[in-house]
């Protein structure tokens, strides 16, 4: 395999925070080997569009604490079509850009996937997502600091749930995946979890209830984005609405809070550590895999497999809300 | 008139950040003067149904820092009949109070100005509300940690705005008023704000989106809960997608994190104040009056000034954040 | 007086929390007012070193929220002589800079006093330091998020010493003032607060700490940087340990934690309001003067004034200390 | 072996954030199996002296985000003798208290092991420390706290040092262990890291502030408390100040904020997870053994084990430290 001179690096999909954690670490270390690096801005959309800027030390100086991306992220619709991705392999020669760093999640590992095969361009990927969805790594870059900020902001819902005896019930993101709503749901002592990948049974959660009337003066369920089983949070509400007419009953939904803030230290170290292992794997010739952190270890998974591979819910987690909330 | 030897306190109405702090300032300084102290439970509902809590320096101890209130608090119907009252005022005797320090808003106030009247019961009261919409104390109880926790969460949502270029439209709190989003608005830089206190001139906004189109990356829109003439949040959004179908424009409602968390430093020092007036002062036989802060000094309002004064907006926020948002 | 055609800005001296939302507002308020500016690096010494960067609306976007100050400051020597001042007028005259406005504390305004009468420069001065030790504004800017940050912090020490029952002497910033040290001892409900504008009496916290000796289980003594009676925080520490051995009696410094962080809502809101009245007054021909927030209003007092006047500690917060520690 | 009828449960050694929800899982989880359970003030100093609080499920409600302990902790001479132990034995014979879970980190688990076998009562151990120092468990519980709270505070001297061009050496905690210095190194990009574990390289580090000399504007020194070869982070300052006279440089001792603080949500998780574990386990007679998280699952290991074995530190993080901050 040929030498590799000029890395590019981008983010795509969701914005997730250590995104900038991660870009620092991939530049950083490309110019410890002395290899040239660019950030290409807008994901795929700016590499079709050209949107190229060559990075130094001084580029990524001060980032690694900030939310969001300054590489900024879209999705494109021009990189599905045979046409796009063309484009996009022209404006990398002409740039003479002979590898690339993927940060996103599954949509962005697919498309790096088609891109680097029919191209044979040696391409990293790096697990950016708050969802946690994907499989190959403990821990996506952004999934920790979500969980704290679901936390914080429950935490805050809280004090005024206690202050009123109020039943809340907080819809958090994940449309295909509780992970989020599970470890934050463990994080605040929800009373109860609803989540898509779990039949949701709400005559249980209704006993419950029933049970705790006199032991509880407030109470808080969370409800994950993609639960449809139960209608969705307002719909849990007004159930619960009809049964207990004296509970006074809320619905909050989180929204997109749960994307931005500071990355959490545990987020900044597994950017910088998948960062660092990209760049060196890419000078090895390694290609078309993520690189994640399984077990406190670099691991690396093919791309298919990283995006195809449903991530299980741990049975054992939904055992601890139940046992913690009774 | 007699003097008095035991206080009762409360908070009523919704909860604000900071109320913690005010009960535990009643607690201590009515024990600094020898005189006992009474914590009623969840507002006049508790007043009429005998939930009384007699309090020492230990049942206030390392409440300062948290939300929410321990004394809990309620909306009560039958405050509003004079059954209800007598029922009130029954209790207090049968517990020997012969002083309240009533922490809430206008509608704590309002029960408090009749029932003092009627009964002849020294009252006085402590602005405690997120809303700030009493007339007689240059902020009240709450409002700064709300500002404080709307400018923490815009900051988050703007990561993500940053990252995808997008317009977010962010409903915050104030059902009759403007003043939580005009404070925070300007704290966050928004593109513009949308209160009822000021006709909403849509048409002047979608220019300033035309104008600053190459300029600006992202744009954070606040919009008043109370605010109509725009038709709501979601209908503001509506709106900027009909006319700029090619920005990615997005709603997020802040909902009731805005009522919780830990008391900013200036929301305590409130309370520490106010609370150590209002004990002092009902010694020295004031009642009737909202005990508040205007211009760095104790300031005495009676209830129904404090209520019925409508807080004018400062038109020079206004003009700050059209200067500062072109 | 001659139309001013471009601005200079700078931040001088200690940095302080707000800067960045200050500057902010200087340089949109100009650009709205079709004025031209320009931010000097590193005060006064960047000054005379031309460090000069034209600034559009974009260089200041996003900064609201950081703590910090993105011109840089400095504390300059060479401008405290004739030649300095000489070389500093020489390179505004160069960028053709015909106004100033100086973001920083009295060593700042003491700077700019004399630079404009000597070169006849209107410049008008912005309040930015976390000591709010300037007569002519409520608060300086960046003293509302040290409070908070101290509070924080102190917080945190609080969980500790209930957990062990220890006694904490926590030392603030605050050299010549104990402005930080008084607000953030009422907000963390502190034992007792040494600050230089009193006489310390130690004996009289050994009798407080006798006398609630049953009473309470962790303490919390803060002491201004500043303050000397005492002896410093180790040596209160050292008397304490005397008298009550069996105390677990311990020392925590804040330090330079307290200058940095994300400027409070209240915070960017003055540096806003003081930043687009410094403008627009500089436009009307005002010179020399501090443009504070007094009572909620605009304010405005000569150099001179606003650095000589000694700003007085509010004796009935001291009272408040005593009342609820007690 | 006998039923298990009543589970004793302490808190033991320093402070940490989330041991308030491992009490909130193991008093939980006790009563959902239908055991009593008994909270004990002070750890082992308090079971001598007879402080044993029943624990209901309200004992423990709104507890898993405060920091500190609410059972309070110390460490205790009496129990390191025969003769407290037979005391405390004695204690909790008249309680009927059968087993016990103690929360804490090395010292805890030296007394659990001793104690256990002297009398044979079944313990099992929670690792409740920031420092990490056991193994048998991935993290303990407060660990990632105390690193969030360092990383929260270096990102406040960031602010400040970036615009004044310091260098900062900043002190973490770590008497034996370099743990939180690594981790909290990497986290807010740290220049160096000096630790226990590794022989500190002073002159290469002022190679590295040489080399960077034009490169970088702020540095950030991370230096943990029981470093030596350094001599400290005081005599690290006096080291480059000499070599460097023109840098500004300045220390900072963090000190004891990092015990406190609302634990994350990792740590809170960590211990809803470990708590439940353990009285589960105890109902099955497991004995002797701490309980943690290894690669996402509980496991067990005897408690001289927990101790004995040193925790390494990953050479893999300090390569990068070095990487990055080139």
């Amino acid at each position: 395999m040929s030498e590799i001179k000029k890395i590019g690096v981008f983010t795509s999909g969701g914005d997730a925070p250590g995104m900038n954690a991660a870009i620092r670490a991939v530049v950083r270390t490309a110019l410890y080997y002395n290899v040239e690096v660019v950030g290409i801005g807008r994901g795929y959309e700016g590499m079709i569009n050209g949107e190229f800027y060559p990075m130094n030390r001084r580029s990524v100086a001060n980032i690694i604490q900030r939310g969001g991306t300054i590489l900024k992220t879209a999705r494109s619709k021009a990189f599905m079509t045979p046409e796009g991705r063309k484009e996009a392999y022209n404006q990398l020669t002409n740039q003479g850009i002979d590898a690339l760093v993927a940060i996103g999640g599954d949509g962005t590992f697919t498309g790096a996937k088609i891109f680097g095969e029919e191209y044979n361009i040696p391409i990293l990927g790096l697990a950016g997502t708050i969802d946690n969805d994907l499989y190959g790594t403990d821990f996506t870059i952004g999934y920790d600091t979500a969980i704290n900020t679901v936390t914080d902001a429950v935490d805050k819902i809280r004090d005024t749930a206690e202050s009123h005896d109020r039943v809340f019930i907080v819809e958090v993101m994940g449309r295909d995946s509780g992970l989020i709503a599970l470890r934050s749901g463990i994080s605040i002592g929800a009373e109860s979890i609803m989540i898509p990948e779990t039949k949701t049974d709400i005559e249980a959660l209704l006993n419950r209830l029933e049970m705790s009337r006199k032991d509880k003066s407030s109470r808080i369920i969370i409800v994950a984005e993609g639960e449809e089983d139960s209608g969705g949070a307002f719909h849990v509400a007004d159930v619960i609405k009809n049964r207990f007419p004296t509970f006074d009953t809320r619905v909050s939904i989180l929204g997109h809070i749960q994307r931005g803030g500071k990355p959490t230290a545990m987020d900044r170290v597994l950017a910088c550590r998948v960062g660092v292992a990209a760049v060196e794997e890419l000078l090895k010739g390694r290609k078309a895999e993520m690189v994640g952190l399984v077990h406190g270890k670099i691991a690396f998974t093919p791309f298919d497999h990283a995006i195809k591979h449903h991530v299980e819910i741990n049975q054992n987690l939904l055992r601890i809300v139940e046992i913690l909330s009774l």
